[in-house]
């Protein structure tokens, strides 16, 4: 090597680090943990967590992170993360190429709302909490924030509000849990008070319900369990991946050649109803 | 639209088609279940389960699909899926994109040996039990299946030995709790007989140890539970991506640009070794 | 480093190598050129082909090379690749990333006919002349491929037929060039004739009209030209990457967001029809 | 399909459009010209600027886009793009997976600067014409709008210096064709004004030299041309795509599998130089 190739392979030596993993022959730490205690022990959702955070969550808030990765794997096939593993299959590439092209579309307009949310949500507690002794109200904290953000960013709020549903079964499920969680002194509830004081200005502003939508739900939990706004994202990703894993294998079972666009509306198959029976929900 | 685009129109709507999920407004049903009676019920595993193959699995079935996610989020980031990601981040894309082209390399080579490796136990558990009353010893079963690959396909069978690991951590924790599954009932073990007949009689062939690797393992895993290999696949993407984001996460953090590639060997800058302490591991 | 990294790091060192770009302080020479010796000297599809063969083409090869580039470009949005383009725009993220989203799709369905085609067409050729002073008749040789292709490949043949053109007009530009090549010794020949004869063999099987499609043409213009199968569909990838930025563009100034599928129609907004006068085509 | 379900059909039909091109059996018409007219008629390079703007550029225009798309193509396989394209293929991904995961990082870091580059000349040149009878010296533009970028975007002006090179020699060959194309009228020459005056202003703020690098050559071709900075992203995809090509084929042709990270310098092995004779340049 030549002594600027030296110096430029030195830099990176010392330009790339990870606090994440390390490998030796025989061993594997995970965040300071041999792999071996890991596996079987931490739950997968705890092991997102351990990944991207440094440490393992409590059972509790596992159940949080749990339920809202469970909330966001699908949206159904007219999403366009799903339309296009779908499509990506009839073209005849494998499932991992599929799964690709559709998680590269989660990008600000598709799969951003969630992370935005979390910044306003953030905003709001801020706002509320400006300095010692000088709190304002979390209503007033809202109220503030969202004309800062329809001034400055957009008129539209991300997290509140849904073209299709009026009130999203999974938005509900997941306040509800909040809720609970912050009654026994899981969570403090910060979040899902500001989260509440947003939907409140909004319907106000609007002077129409205008219900918090999946990715204003699962914003709250996030941001009560500390993760920062971008992991939102993230987390989002880990979750629709599953949705796109499982269009894209049904896809590729009915083995079919490089299709058109989907139609606006396509046929469900499964018919008749069920209900989970191992815990009288 | 013409008669032709009519005929096109008429022949996507039967084109298209799914069971996984539908929605109609306030409504949200995923493989026939109420998405609000899943979330908060099922663990993100489980989903992962229903999602992909239509039912929820038992607890314990879920327990072992858990511990192959868990086993195999990361390898460090001198794999190319990992190091891609990174230097993804450096690039000045987001999150999504730099996990996207991250997903899209694993492929026969970096993401497929597991499914390689469950065609190949499906093989030797076929070969066993090749009509009524006519059963061969797994053994033979094992010994013809790789002779046939190793004469068709490659000389290098998936699955076993690795070229860092002499004996891989999360292999012997994960073949530990297939043999507590077996003893318990909760899979029958044919597979798992497999895999322990493809090893012996690859380290017969080779004269040293050539102990089964992650790939061996979770193969096993998911053929005990039922799971086609393209699945295998598919959850070994979900697997990883935990691992891609964590790494895409912490890069993004350090706010560098534009880097070139790694060099063999990076820090790792966790100090310590941690114990996880609240089930007397 | 220990002494396994070590190792590694210098197996590395050997091998990755390249024989297509040095980069020195002040100098980049690719294939042996200096770059500023090719600037305003090559035209774009020289240099592809200098990139990707280590030569320069003659004048008369280039524009073989330019016409199959310049007819593939774009074939409607409705196909996957432009489909995907489109929504991805709609979904926020960089130009790009929607161009690559749409890249990954023109695997072996959607980008490998003209590959698939051009393996068909070598096979004829080889066929055809067996060994010194044995040939065959590319007729016997067309039939025999194609009766081990449809037996042991599939039933329908690459680079004939279309289901939306009956005559592509693409095609019987090209076969007009190749023809007048072939009058003028700039190509041999061999493959156009192998084309023809899988052409006539096919229709003689079908009993009707099954004329070849741009793969098709194409096919034989690359393997004249001769590119190696793999670089068809390299070379089809940047014919159709203008097609995918074109789109992925158009989509941009419409500033639309998170659109669902396409419909299986879309109109067409330019209105009148052009001649190129400044040869009197 | 239900009411709603009707409305969002309609409204898909309205929704998607395109005026680039128009399919009907037997017909393909691109910006109102039929296809068979452009074949064998427009150069590649063309046909780019047909697709991405609607019209046919003359020949002299056409001579600088070509000579900014070969400038582009490839600068060695340390940048993050084609090193990913090589891991990509070791990974066994096919050659369309391998060009996406690598035009996938062409965000605003690796691909952008062209780009941000156009902006700030259009600033300038706006800034230099401000209404009729008010107009500034271009020199006092360019510091202004220098100012402005250091102060509100970042110290580092994207399109000047390069941390490898220097003096580029592709940058010294484009400039010298600007200059040429500006002497005989091909282009005003306003933008190539506005690139000098701010590479002045540049060298007199660090005191030394700091010549404009490939992206702010490209960009002010790209800028005399009038393309849209946006486009000037496009271009250099499309450009740099053909080095991502050459180089995920070659290494193709090695057959090797799974390389970690390449390391910071790998071996050129052409021997020899070259010169181009067919125009004693």
């Amino acid at each position: 090597m030549s002594k600027q190739e030296t110096a430029v392979a030195h830099a990176a030596e010392q330009w790339w680090k990870t606090a994440i993993i390390d490998i030796k022959p025989g061993q594997i730490h995970v965040r300071g943990y041999p792999i071996e205690h890991l596996i079987g022990e931490l739950s997968y959702a705890q092991m997102v967590w351990l990944m991207v955070r440094g440490e393992v969550p409590g059972a509790e808030q596992a159940a949080l992170l749990e339920a809202a990765l469970v909330a966001a794997v699908d949206h159904g096939p007219q999403a366009p993360s799903i339309a296009i593993a779908r499509m990506s299959v009839t073209c005849g590439v494998d499932i991992n190429n599929a799964m690709a092209s559709a998680v590269n579309v989660l990008g600000d307009v598709h799969g951003g709302a969630g992370q935005q949310c979390m910044e306003l949500y953030r905003a709001v507690v801020d706002e509320a909490e400006p300095s010692p002794g000088q709190a304002r109200s979390v209503e007033d904290a809202a109220r503030s924030v969202i004309d800062h953000y329809q001034a400055s960013v957009s008129k539209i709020v991300p997290g509140f509000g849904h073209r299709f549903h009026h009130r999203d079964p999974r938005s509900v499920r997941l306040l509800a849990m909040l809720e609970t969680a912050r009654a026994s002194g899981v969570i403090a509830g910060r979040y899902l008070d500001a989260a509440r004081a947003v939907e409140a200005d909004l319907e106000r502003r609007k002077r129409k319900s205008l219900p918090m939508n999946i990715d204003g739900a699962t914003a709250a939990i996030y941001c009560e369990l500390g993760f920062p706004p971008v992991l939102g994202r993230g987390l989002f990703i880990l979750s629709r991946s599953v949705g796109i894993l499982a269009h894209a294998y049904e896809q590729s079972q009915f083995g079919e050649r490089i299709k058109g666009p989907m139609p606006p509306s396509i046929p469900y198959t499964y018919t008749g109803k069920r209900k989970l029976d191992y815990r009288g929900d």
